[in-house]
């Protein structure tokens, strides 16, 4: 192992109860130069799509050699497959249950195994620590990837509904909402072209450049950091001044 | 000091104020080598028993030369002592308030020393910073663990009931309750060998292996992650569900 | 870079977005010896005296060579400038917002650059990974600070109001409530020799050396750990107690 490859863990576990903390201690003891990166513990319990979602903000940008481990595992213990993506020269160790889905779709090369679940000494609530830490290491120590286990070719991705052109402009969706209140949407900045105006629920929003084109308070759709759409409130919130969620509708117009 | 060396941080500070920051900054001073492993730092303020039970989680699973800082400390600045654990070839640093408990029953070879608080320079409010950061950083670096003060052979641990057998069955506790609700009792699974279901406040819930077990919503128990029967409810909460606490009684019977 | 270079992180940004995970990930593609400690993700969204506040607490504990990122910024995208400081031998990278505040009453010898923030792959909503990570990266890896860009000598620094002596005796303010809801105010110790009492919103509180010297559930006044005079409550919250909030007077008078 370099002693620059990295293991970054997302989950839902919290920090509080140790779980992973023994993750951890899994990945140290067998692969100790390992650098570990948190990366969240503080995902919604069994919200797969805001872990896949958050996986995409950051997987692309990490050097090769580095194993993405995600662990929002809902299914554990049932007969759903564990997997190792390797994607591009990065890995991604996870349930499959559509963690990789925001990945694959950024991936240039993607090729999926099967991690074995079966040991007896595996416990069924707990596959973080039994499973997936120690899939990890052993990746992360140099372990061939086609050894890991059988190949996947029909790994479990969500679908989303993709943004519309209709008469009347580009219609689309909420797909996520980040911790300051902004709405990002499933629609591209190249969509948008010739449009001047975004509505949702009912109040029609300008297209600016950043916030402060914005009056505080006001909102104001720009940009975002994932070259998406994003609706926002100068220092505010505007899930809670718009009132929406995940899956809201979002319509796209041109000035009358 | 090897670079593999790690210490781990559990305390109640919370992040936002900085004060993890200064026990880092002091442990980085002193030991530049050591890797620091963030455990957890939204312990609830003064829940000694919970960062007991969340040791537990990991700190055996940890490698060899492992220093464990754990401060959850209401009685700083008080006469309580500071002590530093050799707990078969790790180390745990915590104030003498009952941390070690759920180690202390998992190690085989276990010495206690008393640490030193009382130099002029140590804030009476933040020993995490003055006295326990820099003991986790000598024991990091080497220092001969006889050396770091006087032995304890009286460490405080906490009390919890026992599982009893009742011509009913078992009667047990929970004694911790886990981010996902999860109500973890004090029953190891080998007592409940003959019982199929166990009662929670009123209500009979079913033994199964794992999760996937039960209908969606429903109750089930389970063997949880540290050897212990847990309650469940498949993508839910149980304590929500059941109204559950630390400290609530749960009795194993067999079917009629 | 020495692999004992350490870059820290402070933010608004939660973790579960993945934003955190985007900066880490740029540093560890250009820097990746440098060790990343988190600090903390949590502050309040746009809260920029917290952060500093926050940010006073760890810098001038780490060793030379440190780079502290914070990234506390309502005005991303904005004219607002981005700066590097190097403070004695450390480094603080940060928008110009007031964050290196409370660094720079410490410090003894500051210069400031302002860092490119134009180039056109910036994102005008995340700076953090598009200009302040990899500004850290370049530093830590031992680019000379004075090619950072040009001199700024007109930071902005937040004014706070400084303790006054009145016939009464001291009067200060709350400047900082941390997660335990001590009240930190501005008063250092040196300044009440004499006094015994502080009144927090018409309660009288005695002065005493450390919690376990009050009666708990009790409010006292003591010396806290960064040198200014706290208000706390023994194992509860003064600013629940006392209905505080930061901006709240403060008065210490003798006794009668």
């Amino acid at each position: 192992v370099s002693r620059h490859t990295r293991i970054t863990l997302l989950t839902d576990f919290g920090t509080a109860d140790g779980y992973v903390g023994a993750m951890k201690a899994v990945i140290a003891s067998s692969a100790p130069d390992v650098i570990i990166d948190d990366i969240a513990h503080d995902i919604t319990p069994g919200d797969v799509r805001a872990a896949s979602w958050a996986l995409g903000a950051y997987w692309s940008r990490y050097p090769a050699g580095t194993v993405h481990v995600v662990v929002v595992d809902p299914g554990v213990g049932s007969a759903r497959r564990a997997i190792a993506a390797r994607i591009d020269e990065q890995f991604i160790v996870a349930p499959d249950n559509g963690t990789v889905t925001f990945a694959l779709e950024e991936a240039r090369d993607v090729a999926i195994r099967e991690i074995d679940n079966t040991a007896s000494d595996i416990c069924a609530t707990f596959h973080g620590r039994d499973v997936f830490a120690p899939a990890a290491a052993r990746i992360a120590a140099g372990t061939p990837f086609e050894t890991i286990g059988p190949a996947v070719i029909d790994p479990i991705v969500i679908t989303f509904p993709q943004p519309i052109r209709t008469d009347a402009g580009i219609t689309g969706a909420v797909i996520h909402i980040d911790r300051f209140g902004n709405l990002i949407t499933n629609i591209p900045p190249s969509m948008i072209e010739g449009h001047t105006t975004v509505n949702v629920n009912g109040l029609p929003i300008p297209i600016r450049r950043t916030y402060a084109d914005a009056t505080i308070g006001d909102p104001l759709a720009l940009v975002g950091s994932r070259d998406r759409m994003e609706i926002s409130v100068r220092d505010g919130n505007a899930a809670r001044l718009l009132e929406a969620a995940v899956g809201d509708t979002v319509e796209f117009v041109a000035a009358p």
